[in-house]
């Protein structure tokens, strides 16, 4: 049942090779190369396969030779927007470069795919192409939440994969949470909290009432810590690890939550620009402000894991400098050294069963 | 069908009588009589009926004779604690300081009420006593949220009166929301947006899109602007006036921003203390910094109001000190002195009804 990641897997021993797609994101294959080599100068473990325009790959690799010794590149014609509607990218995206970047995980040339490029446009590309892993009803995407805890993340699922969840749902979503909790954060026990308005058990929606019960009943059988209903106060706290909510919730905590640390973010740089001494003030603290506005900076929560589909996709959010997208490749990296995509699959099986038809090991 | 604030109404020459309840909130009637005297000291056009332990509240008082002279004491034996749940509060709830503070509204003594106690518990008083308003099926709880509006605010609500809500709720909240923008800020006609995850009209849940629909037929007739869809991080924007959405998904979003905000006041308080130069820097800029303290701490977004039912109810901060707590008088006062509860009234029923059978002007 236990999923230490120090165990070592049959991929463990894998070349590791992840796809990348360079096109997408507000700064472009400039960033994504940057990043590629920030990471690639901590580790240089690793193929890559970048997708995306041939010349412009070329001309940024050059700077970097050793990094472009590990890359294989694939040309392609187009690019997705960061406006693209998921359906026009559905039925026209064929020629894209976030295209190209699944198809490699689906035909296993890759183990992960990681794009900066739009969220509904890569969720639904990755859907049709990777498909549902077995047993999954809704694929969810878990993200990291900046926390007071020891990993200085919890993770939130689902944040807009799907906007409705039966309690089945959050079951799976809390199974999935605990997996990724392990390979991707390092959390032996993780804690749930399911997502509500009160913390106590007769209150909320009835599936909230039922998803309750079942999240209970597979705490011991799969090694996880269920402490129950948890409130929006609750997210960034030390009290939980993975917090457990329907796509449409999740989606709405996120974006409040990003909206107030921007606000902050303004409201902190008027504040300094009040008085005289305010900005005498500010230009002595300026190292360790930096550091904290860079550390509510929104757009760095990087790394959104899409889960429940055959193949890991890592969403980096469309904002992302190179330090961010290396972060998000790190991720990317940790989950395929750690066969997470197989590992999730038999923990999902084998916790949405009956218990006494489990016989696999995960 | 216009609510210009500034028209003469019925009730505008009426002596203003606001029922208090001295003894919610963390910091006890201490901060609630402090509260009364900062507010009065800035308006004695008002009278209270202060509700509560008649030696505490004569004591406290007592510093204070002008505002004394324009209070009645009514001697409440007990009081609701912070952690006493709603259902046992409505079974055995008469004799506190709470219950009563509902009665003088429920008895018309007062125009409205202000109460810093338990949320739970006073909505369920609220609803026993006074009643849902002719045409409401669900009450909500309006918050103001702190913005980049002129007016400081935008109003959100349902933020957790009730954790569903139907197409014909959410016009419902987006007729009280208008009237409350008018009353209660002074926007003449206010920007609506309705809360989903994504803003292209058909995305999101069934009763979005047919509240989407519903809300924008209805905006002439009572002049406000329909912006459609908004987003989690549209709503501390300047887009919008007023945020609608259901019970669920509003107290999860103002608990994550809330944690979020509290999350950021200590990195700023871990920030100053760094290095050194952080520290002389923080000196320099204390004034300047005190003040985006305040504006970022939870406790202060101050008044949030009860809407649809048979009176006006303001639930101050449980944590709420004396500078916030006039400050929900003073919404409590604005409310009382504009006719709130009789507009809304009018407001909602001719909202509801089909657009020709309205004739009268509210």
């Amino acid at each position: 049942m236990s999923e230490d990641i120090n165990k070592v897997s049959p991929n463990n021993t894998e070349q590791i090779v992840l796809s990348i797609d360079a096109m997408g994101g507000d700064l472009g294959a400039t960033a994504v190369i940057a990043g590629m080599q920030v990471f690639f100068k901590q580790n240089q473990d690793v193929k890559f396969i970048v997708h995306g325009d041939e010349v412009e790959i070329k001309r940024l690799l050059s700077k970097y030779s050793s990094l472009s010794s590990s890359c294989e590149i694939r040309h392609c014609d187009e690019a997705v927007g960061m406006d693209d509607k998921p359906s026009h990218v559905m039925r026209h995206g064929k020629n894209t470069s976030m295209w190209s970047s699944i198809e490699s995980v689906r035909d296993k040339q890759a183990q992960a795919a990681v794009s900066c490029g739009n969220t509904g446009a890569l969720m639904a590309v990755s859907m049709i192409r990777l498909r549902k892993a077995p047993g999954i009803n809704r694929p969810a995407i878990a993200i990291l939440w900046p926390s007071e805890n020891p990993q200085g993340s919890n993770i939130m699922l689902d944040v807009g994969a799907d906007i409705r969840a039966e309690a089945s749902d959050l079951l799976q979503y809390a199974l999935m949470g605990v997996s990724y909790a392990r390979n991707g954060l390092d959390v032996k026990r993780p804690r749930i909290g399911l997502l509500n308005v009160g913390t106590e058990e007769h209150k909320g929606r009835v599936e909230l009432k039922e998803a309750h019960e079942r999240i209970a009943e597979q705490a011991e059988k799969a090694n996880y810590e269920f402490v129950g209903f948890v409130e929006g106060g609750d997210i960034p706290s030390d009290k939980v690890d993975v917090i457990v909510t329907d796509g449409f919730t999740g989606n709405v905590a996120l974006k409040a939550a990003e909206g107030t640390a921007t606000q902050v973010r303004k409201l902190l740089r008027q504040t300094f620009k009040q008085t005289p001494l305010a900005m005498l003030g500010a230009l002595l603290a300026y190292g360790a402000l930096r550091k904290l506005s860079i550390k509510i900076d929104p757009r760095r929560s990087n790394g959104g894991v899409f889960l429940g589909l055959n193949g890991t996709v890592v969403k980096s959010h469309g904002g992302a400098d190179a330090n961010g997208f290396a972060a998000a490749i790190n991720l990317a990296y940790r989950l395929a050294k750690n066969d997470f995509t197989g590992r999730l699959a038999a923990r999902v099986t084998s916790g949405s069963a009956p218990a006494e038809t489990v016989t696999s090991k995960t």
